[in-house]
């Protein structure tokens, strides 16, 4: 047999497949009236060819490990992914690709999460899928470091990435790309869909720059494609870029509505359906029949069937060496196994420290990294890093490795000045469930990472976000650094966890928490200056950090209280000290600690009565931030004392005089509070 | 007279110039016992360079209108600007670098905008200066296009950046600098303080990219100088740049703490006094007497004051062509005086469109528009863009000009996928003083840009974000795309007037308040989906805005209100609904509109008391967003129907059934409350 005849049917095989997915999208969003066509037509012919070619992944068996890892980065895109998920054989049925963006389809507008269906991250917002998968391809190194051994393969997969042009205009793609550079991550591939059409209209309205030789820079290996409908040399850039050590971008010139008459090329075929007469018209043109619509060929079923048994042929020999694997190295089993499955080893916590007053003032940044030095040891998975204040944020266990080019053993990263990369690499190295990431940087740059913060939340994840100089008693770095609004706005994303611990000992607690938090990301506010160790938490802030408040402190002489201090945080001191002197003054106060409110607000009705008993009337809210959010604790009766104004440069102490947070400014505003009626 | 001694004496003089600035920066920290001495030791020659030889301003005069602007991007270097401030002969007395970073100083931790003292910028947060940077060069075109005539060139100057490590490494950096080699702003030049260290350490740890290369991708002109000490390098590189029509990038090979024995090029030398040792042995080191401290030897003096001398010459010159200009283009000059004194022409609001409920249904975003499209023929000053977002946004003008590379006289600025850049853009041409400048992208996308955001709050700089699709009825796009916490995380900021238009006759009031409001930048919340244009909102609304909440309806047979419906935006014809349906079932509702928050808490409190009085405490908060900070409102007997959790890709009215956003919801919600006790 000539291998003429079956190259050319093969390559009808190939065509017909790839129409299948275009009109697959199509229709998809022409049934839904909503949604973006044109990307998917483009990048049909990439995206076959990969998914039938190169991807190792079983869709049968969507959570396998050692699995490729798809990123549709460009998730407007997302009717690509669902044709492809589809076509391949995961649980994706034709149902759903018909109920595309619809209520409580797994087909919804963007990409979300959803590794049972092959889903692999949440996608939509620019840049973040990119960055995402510098974190997927860190992941796989760590783990590979961690857990390979001498003929047991068992983490040696690849990352691949479907970019647009606004994935590489955005910041967070740019910086993501250069960390990938620096760490020469080489199992990373990015493909860059450049179909020159945004939604203003051609790029070169904005952005003309020339991308490859940006990636250069960076340390990437570049390569162009001309033609996005050329399999044979979109296959020869796929094999080149696994076959370099450095991350690849290849840059594919491709045609937004590929296909269609009169909107390819341009910006009408990006978010909106074609429209019943263009869909006609595109499918003449391709010779797609008109009817039925979402068709699907048995040839493109075919075509994706020897992906799919050679993906079944890879996932068991993999299960097999995993036998094996466990005979030969029964610990590391164990502990793969352990970290899979979310769990964490016995007696993780023992080590967390305490502390006592007499230990002296410790600022609760130096508490976190005493917590994280003893956690470190037993628990393997906890890896994380800081975007450049290492010795400000205290996230290095001292004597621990960096991962570097060189070194893949190592735990902590090294980010550089690039916070929102960070949120974004930590989203992926959550996405491996085989980790416990955290990340650290000022409190006020959280608002540079918080893309991928939201993220985190929306995705459920498991990332700790260790967020230091936590407010204007930063100081002399002044009101650029001093955060006044961040805690509001962290407290306002649901699934968010913010914790702002009152001490050393709250500190260690918070991290407990953090750990154990499976639900989504844990957000811990630390102060920079030192503040004192306070009586009781040694023994309380356990079960205090963990519901979230509780009653610090009551009169000393058993009176019922006539006020009650709520703070958190470096306030908390303050508070304790303020209530001294009330009680010496005859006026009996309660402290309540509180270090999260979310925490706090999930309690039974009880407990929050007993914290905050309804007939306490006079309460006093205490936080050096916004006071958004704080009239529901202290109700009608109470009174916010908070910052309605940036801070200022100056040490911490002349700070805190002159915005009115020591001990005496908040006896005198609790005595106003009693003289007030109500 | 040979030239050689006199070039020898001038090298002598410009050593003590150089390091007096030095020394200065170095005694400041250590005085403060605070800050970083590190940077400004090893950009001191080029900084005396700049500030002597190329920098076009006026020290007796910040605010000369054509005066070249200088942004030190790398803020933490402030006490090198602060020093030169005061050579230069800015009213910055030697008292306030004594006073470096104490309560009150004009001498922060990082430089804080105040054009009097000739800080052009607040920055501190790396790559916003940058950002900055790119505003004030496309502000200068732009300005130029506008009032520059034959032979009156009113706006000619450039616009200089100090830039550190991190500022390359941070995202926004690299958008602002891909569109400024896209728009081609040859008047801008960055210096790239490479000293290679970072707090971490070596910036190999993280950074090791070819930045020249990554700018050449950008279509800036890169060029290199390899000791940063080199004076006559550093001149043929300043030419350089001046002569190329591209922005021009500068690679300064430099050395942080130079002159330091034990300190330079060490992280040791970035955020840390020196310490007394140190410090003696580094004066030692370069020749400089250990006393006095803060020493300024006259040469230095003298250094600068040929650059003053040059300086007021350009300024009495630019003086006398501005009164020329007077006379041969009166209406131009009395346009830019009006401007630059920052008030609006008579009748610029007159044409804000007004709308009856028999208009149909319209989207904020549209009705924003309408107000844009009546004001830019009034407001030359306007000038705005979008992110890539265009057609949705609804930012640009029909028939307008976009701002570009060929066209300096476009008003309408392409940002691109950019939104980090565009906040630090808008900053930038907030700054000039002379351009209400304005940005759109959906309100999701607020996380993207927040740094800057915060910073034009700090600022107080009158800037419009336009943030539409601006709840989770965005509908299909989804979770990714709705915003939930973004409303609460603006509200948070101080300085920030966050408003959210009920309607199109609201939105065409939230314009006018936005553009009359100087103390800040004004973030519009609008709508994507159609909503009814409200009854009695065409005369109510106006004032009704500009107060921040108003009564919109009472219970149409004029009895007490039971129960007062408060809600914001798309949720208050919601609201007006349910308030009609209970009406029919025999309770009496109010219906308060609360566009501004921010605005309502400035009223007085008898103003606050009429829209809310504290006899009706059955008050129901309503608003598609994160209940953070509605207690505030609704007050201990009112109830919050607000979100606690992400939305979902659908249909927007399929959205609100599945959310409870529908009049019924509001009924019931508001029967509940008014049976509970309380």
């Amino acid at each position: 047999m000539s291998p003429l005849p079956s190259a050319a049917a093969a390559a009808d095989v190939d065509q017909v497949a790839i129409d299948t997915i275009r009109f697959l999208a199509v229709d998809m969003v022409e049934k839904a009236q909503s949604g973006h066509p044109g990307a998917p037509m483009g990048q049909a012919p990439l995206a076959y060819l990969l998914w039938t070619r190169h991807l190792r992944h079983d869709p049968a068996r969507p959570e396998w490990p050692n699995r490729d890892r798809f990123v549709l980065s460009c998730g407007h895109a997302s009717a690509l992914l669902y044709s492809l998920l589809h076509l391949a054989g995961y649980p994706m049925p034709m149902e759903e690709l018909k109920r595309f963006r619809q209520l409580g389809s797994t087909t919804p507008g963007h990409p979300e999460y959803e590794p049972e269906v092959g889903i692999e991250t949440t996608t939509g917002p620019l840049g973040q899928g990119v960055g995402n998968a510098v974190g997927m391809a860190i992941a796989e190194r760590m783990l590979a470091a961690r857990f390979n051994r001498e003929g047991f393969p068992l983490f040696d997969h690849r990352v691949w990435v479907h970019a647009s042009d606004g994935d590489m205009m955005e910041g967070v793609a740019s910086e993501a790309c250069s960390l990938a550079g620096h760490l020469r991550l080489g199992k990373l591939t990015v493909f860059y869909d450049a179909n020159e059409i945004s939604i203003d209209g051609p790029t070169s309205l904005a952005f003309d720059e020339d991308v490859g030789r940006r990636f250069e820079g960076y340390g990437w290996h570049v390569q162009r494609v001309e033609d996005a409908n050329d399999l044979a040399a979109l296959g020869r850039a796929t094999e080149a870029a696994k076959a370099d050590e450095r991350p690849s971008l290849v840059v594919v010139r491709s045609h937004i509505g590929y296909g269609s008459p009169n909107k390819q090329d341009t910006a009408d075929a990006h978010g909106s359906p074609l429209g019943g007469d263009e869909v006609e018209a595109t499918k003449r043109n391709l010779g797609w029949p008109l009817e039925p619509t979402f068709r699907v060929p048995e040839e493109a079923h075919e075509a994706f069937r020897a992906a799919a048994s050679r993906g079944a042929e890879l996932s068991a020999a993999w299960d097999e060496m995993l036998g094996r694997y466990r005979d030969a190295h029964p610990e590391a089993a164990a502990e793969l196994d352990r970290r899979l499955a979310g769990a964490l080893p016995d007696g993780w916590d023992a080590g967390l420290p305490s502390f006592a007053p007499g230990d002296g003032p410790i600022a609760t940044r130096s508490a976190s990294g005493k917590a994280i030095a003893a956690l470190a040891p037993k628990l393997p998975e906890l890896v994380g890093g800081s975007a450049d204040l290492t010795p400000s944020n205290n996230t290095r266990v001292e004597g621990g490795a960096d991962f570097s080019r060189e070194d893949r053993s190592g735990r902590y990263l090294r980010f550089g000045v690039r916070e929102h990369a960070m949120g974004a690499i930590l989203n992926g190295l959550a996405l491996s469930k085989a980790l416990i990431p955290y990340g650290g940087t000022f409190l006020i740059f959280s608002d540079y990472m918080k893309p991928p913060v939201r993220l985190a939340a929306l995705m459920g994840l498991r990332v700790v976000y260790v967020f230091t100089h936590d407010s204007i008693f930063l100081g002399e770095d002044g009101p650029t650094h001093q955060p006044v609004s961040q805690l509001a706005s962290l407290r306002a994303i649901p699934r968010m966890t913010v914790i702002r611990p009152a001490d050393a000992n709250e500190t260690a607690a918070a991290w407990r928490v953090a750990v154990e938090n499976r639900e989504g990301p844990t957000a811990l506010a630390l102060t920079r200056q030192k503040i004192p160790v306070l009586e009781r938490t040694a023994e309380l802030a356990a079960e205090g950090v963990r519901r979230g408040a509780y009653v610090l402190a009551d009169p000393p002489g058993g009176e019922e209280p006539a006020v009650a201090l709520l703070a958190t945080g470096s306030e908390v001191w303050v508070a304790v000290e303020a209530q001294r002197t009330l009680a010496e003054r005859g006026v009996p106060a309660r402290v309540v600690s509180m270090p999260s409110w979310e925490l706090f607000a999930r309690q039974d009705e009880a407990y929050r009565r007993e914290v905050l008993p309804p007939g306490l009337r006079k309460r006093l809210g205490i936080e050096a931030g916004s006071p958004l959010g704080w009239h529901r604790w202290v109700g009608d009766g109470g009174e916010v004392h908070a910052l309605e104004r940036f801070g200022e440069s100056a040490p911490w102490k002349d700070v805190a005089r002159a915005y009115g947070f020591t001990p005496d400014d908040v006896v005198r505003h609790a005595e106003e509070l009693l003289g007030r009626d109500g």
